[in-house]
């Protein structure tokens, strides 16, 4: 059987030309014991993908040139040598970037029992949602009435994040950088402002003027302007999940931090980066409390679709130009 | 009774030139019920006070113009209308910049009654070595083993830092700008690194030869390119406890922050800010545990000591040069 995926075919300096990526076909050997093979049919694209394209360790291996890419992907067994899967079977697992993935049965884990679409383990109940979820409660140690700043508040990770920090009661407020995306921020109740071509200062004012008192919790998921605004309106004892920093990704030299680092001290603030993978124990946890919460229609995502495994690589690319709102997503032809 | 103090004639832009302290002298008026009278043997100097002297709130209230400065001072009390103080006992409290103070006795302390001299409670068993302590302890939560830089190592707070870091059994590595605070540092079994002069790069290289593993701890007290450098050599789960940023505190203009911020999110390190006061409540649980081991030697101290109450506008000036080693003192006439 055939396998068609896309690989890179060098480690990208800078924002990635739609060249480096190259589909290849290959002829899948055939099923050992233990394994399972897999028809996709949805793939996930995430930021955090770029830093695997950086041909140095960073928290995550690097990808193999010439290998199939890796990423979340959910499908349908279609032929199993482990007894713990048979054919029909939904499940997720990290062979994305391709249509058929042949994996041993261990990398490969059964979708829960939840009324909700399969994709819905690619956002909202997946990576995305999970980072959410911890950065706000593991990490940021949220409470009841905490006013919570969400960069990049409209995508996989912060759509999820704006809506848990508003079930806590306080104020909360998002950053997006289109009109859509603050409109459908302003629909789930959250205080949308606008980032981009505003200077720190400029932003600053506006956060002051959406949230008076301050943030105890900023979610950082973006760095630059973003983070240095956020740092002038930290209440004191606040907590800074820094679970990304989108707006670096594609940088080739290092850009100056933010000048006002030092309100770290002045109020008393906690920064922590933290890698959703080193939680993923907590993963049930969050499944039990958040699965039934998006299957009763209580919590609402968004997905932006693009169709057929030719356009993955197109759609990783336009997460670093703002183009989804909610989780990017590509459909293939046997979703 | 009359009392000799400084005040600050405005509120000094970038580094305060001498002539902005002034000095003053008042009649002191007749004692009230409550009240302490107090002359005073050792003042302190200390960075902190740099924020006072900005006319703006950061996290402690501007100095008045024209009234005396504060700060710590130990003395003896020579009149007490206080129940709690009678003429003889040596006690620390607030009202330092002066030779005679007078205090409603709420804000005066009796000095523990360990063998030591009674300066050391303004240093290595004041405000500077409380802050070592609540910083490794309860901001960075030391463990055995545990891999740890400080910055400023040789001053107040730094030199306690090392110590009590060095009793934990890991690799402790101390930056300092002189030769002669370095030997100090090695004499004390520190590894002790140079930061004059280097850019982040060169500064990183240096510790990452002095401790290739990397850092569990970083103590900061400076900011600048030792925060830079230091976090190039985070170890995974890395705490930096802030306590300060010397290097910033004249500064007219922000200054950019580090280049290589995102290094939180890669090593997944906590960054967070204290002020000791906050921990106050844990002074006695400090005393108990290092007063003893001050007192036995086993844990050494330095001292610069400025002669007379005019020397202490520039001993309060000769910090921001790192003119001191240990902890900087101005010894009155009565001492």
């Amino acid at each position: 059987m055939q396998s068609n995926f896309y690989t890179i075919r060098e480690y990208p300096q800078g924002t990635p030309a739609l060249e480096v990526f190259e589909r290849q076909q290959q002829e899948l050997p055939e099923l050992q014991d233990g394994e399972v093979r897999i028809r996709n049919n949805w793939l996930s694209v995430d930021p955090y993908m770029r830093g695997r394209m950086s041909g140095v360790t960073t928290y995550i291996e690097p990808f193999t040139l010439g290998a199939p890419l890796e990423g979340a992907a959910v499908g349908e067994v279609i032929e199993s040598r482990d007894t713990r899967f048979q054919p029909g079977d939904k499940v997720s697992h990290m062979g994305g970037w391709r249509d058929v993935a042949q994996l041993s049965g261990d990398a490969v884990t059964t979708l829960p029992d939840i009324a909700v679409p399969e994709q819905a383990y690619l956002g909202v109940l997946g990576m995305p949602g999970m980072t959410a979820w911890t950065g706000l409660n593991t990490i940021a140690e949220m409470r009841d009435g905490d006013n919570v700043l969400v960069s990049a508040a409209s995508g996989a990770v912060g759509s999820l994040a704006v809506q848990l920090a508003k079930a806590r009661g306080g104020t909360v407020v998002g950053l997006a950088g289109s009109q859509a995306k603050r409109d459908w921020l302003e629909s789930q109740g959250i205080k949308a402002v606008d980032y981009r071509n505003r200077t720190a200062e400029e932003l600053t004012e506006a956060l002051q003027a959406a949230c008076p008192d301050g943030f105890d919790i900023y979610y950082e998921n973006v760095g630059g302007v973003c983070l240095e605004a956020a740092l002038n309106c930290l209440r004191v004892g606040a907590r800074i999940a820094v679970c990304g920093m989108i707006s670096r990704y594609n940088d080739t030299e290092p850009a100056a931090g933010p000048a006002n680092l030092a309100m770290i001290l002045i109020r008393r603030a906690r920064m922590q980066g933290f890698i959703v993978f080193e939680h993923w124990d907590q993963y049930p946890r969050f499944i039990a409390e958040i699965g039934p919460r998006v299957a009763a229609g209580e919590i609402s995502y968004t997905e932006t679709v693009r169709e057929g495994l030719d356009a993955t690589p197109q759609a990783f690319l336009e997460l670093f130009e703002g183009a989804n709102q909610g989780k990017m997503l590509v459909r293939l032809d046997s979703a």
